[in-house]
């Protein structure tokens, strides 16, 4: 295999940084030569995890590196990127779902994106095997590097374009914080009732753990999709207290029986 | 521990039936004496994988027993039940998660409900170790003989009534079938990005999973809760081709925003 062991600038803290550059340092044959943040705190506390990285929450205090991975929110990056003039003519990737790799292109040649579509908490161990890689490159070769590099921490990495990329963040969207909000619907329902959460946990990981052998379209179950009128319209009263939930109710089950 | 080890007839013989039987004859206690369905096929089949369980299609020749578990689908318990002479005065108890107990009160005094919170697939195996049970029933003694059964083969069993249960299935409705719904929209989106759904699993594997650790309420993260305008047009902007996804989104969102 193509090798790639570039020295590696971090920039921004968050779960995300935690988790990659550890897995970056650790299989992935990256030195990882230094950390900033904008919270002096984090970079710290990420630096003493990955034994004691030099880390700086000074942008224009940035080390040499041949990568620089920003993974900072999608709202800072260009603003922040401004002030690192080390940066110009470097390797420069994000890692962000929603931002077009193009927007790298006032900083330098060879930009690109490398963009994990998995959820990070910090304190809970991450098994990067599993993880897809979405990536993107201003140039052949750094795009072939960058697949090298994921690669050695995951069995799936894909060329993507940013207008796909896009589209693959609105549908995690949709799998995660929306599929998060209606757990968090259903706990609230079942505190009315007096009933634990737990209680939900062993249907919630059924319906999770059957999308693996079964398209989410064909293990379609339930009133909506039955068009079980009587059931329906019982949800529709019992939620006339919740007009949140209520109008949740009526939009997904219209989705539903929509759908093709 | 109290010993209940009913002879029992189960009227229906779907997904919830075919896992539930079997639970019952091997870790239950109980006798399975004989098995209704309305198709005699589904009757044959269930029959056979109990080991040769007597079966009809005729619910005029229902077995006498001990406990008659009616799994039917909720619009049509009462119509079959009806003609079930043999049932009157003894016990029976039905699964649904949104059909009063009080329904089956004219055909018997001893009545109740043995409801699993859990969706089955036929050929799937089901652990019912983790699968609570929510009991009611018309009398003290049939009470404690349910929950006697239930503690056989599961380690969680609840009382609760019937418009609490309501609400705990209406709790379900949105973790299982409105969830899975979400999921297809995923799929979807991915298909049209032309990027294979599995690439989603692990995120939705690690959505389900975090809940069992922290709220979901806590747990929410994305573009919704942190009010990040820029993300929320563009996607709304991205699905207006799909108006029921559009419209799913704004109130995903707004509900989001507004719990507390």
């Amino acid at each position: 295999m193509k090798e790639y062991n570039p020295r590696v600038v971090f920039i921004g803290c968050g779960n995300l940084s935690t988790h990659l550059s550890k897995a970056l340092m650790n299989e992935g044959g990256c030195s990882i030569v230094q950390l900033y943040s904008r919270t002096v705190q984090s970079a710290a506390t990420l630096s003493a995890r990955l034994g004691d990285v030099p880390y700086t929450n000074e942008i224009t205090e940035l080390f040499e590196a041949d990568l620089y991975i920003c993974a900072l929110k999608d709202s800072v990056i260009e603003e922040v990127l401004e002030k690192a003039d080390i940066i110009r003519g470097k390797r420069i990737v994000h890692t962000a779902g929603s931002v077009s790799a193009e927007m790298l292109s006032r900083f330098t040649d060879e930009y690109g994106v490398f963009y994990p579509l998995q959820s990070f908490s910090k304190n809970k161990e991450v098994d990067f095997k599993k993880i897809p890689f979405f990536i993107e490159a201003s140039s052949q070769t750094f795009r072939e590097d960058l697949v090298t590099l994921a690669t050695h921490i995951s069995d799936k990495s894909y060329l993507l374009d940013s207008e796909k990329r896009k589209q693959i963040h609105l549908a995690a969207v949709f799998v995660s914080n929306f599929v998060n909000h209606l757990y968090a619907v259903g706990e609230k329902m079942m505190v009315e009732a007096g009933v634990p959460f737990e209680a939900l946990l062993p249907l919630i990981e059924e319906v999770a753990e059957k999308v693996h052998t079964m398209s989410p379209v064909l293990a379609q179950t339930g009133p909506a999709v039955r068009r079980d009128k009587n059931v329906l319209s019982m949800h529709e009263a019992m939620l006339e207290e919740h007009p949140d939930w209520l109008q949740l109710y009526k939009q997904l089950t219209q989705s539903i029986q929509n759908m093709k």
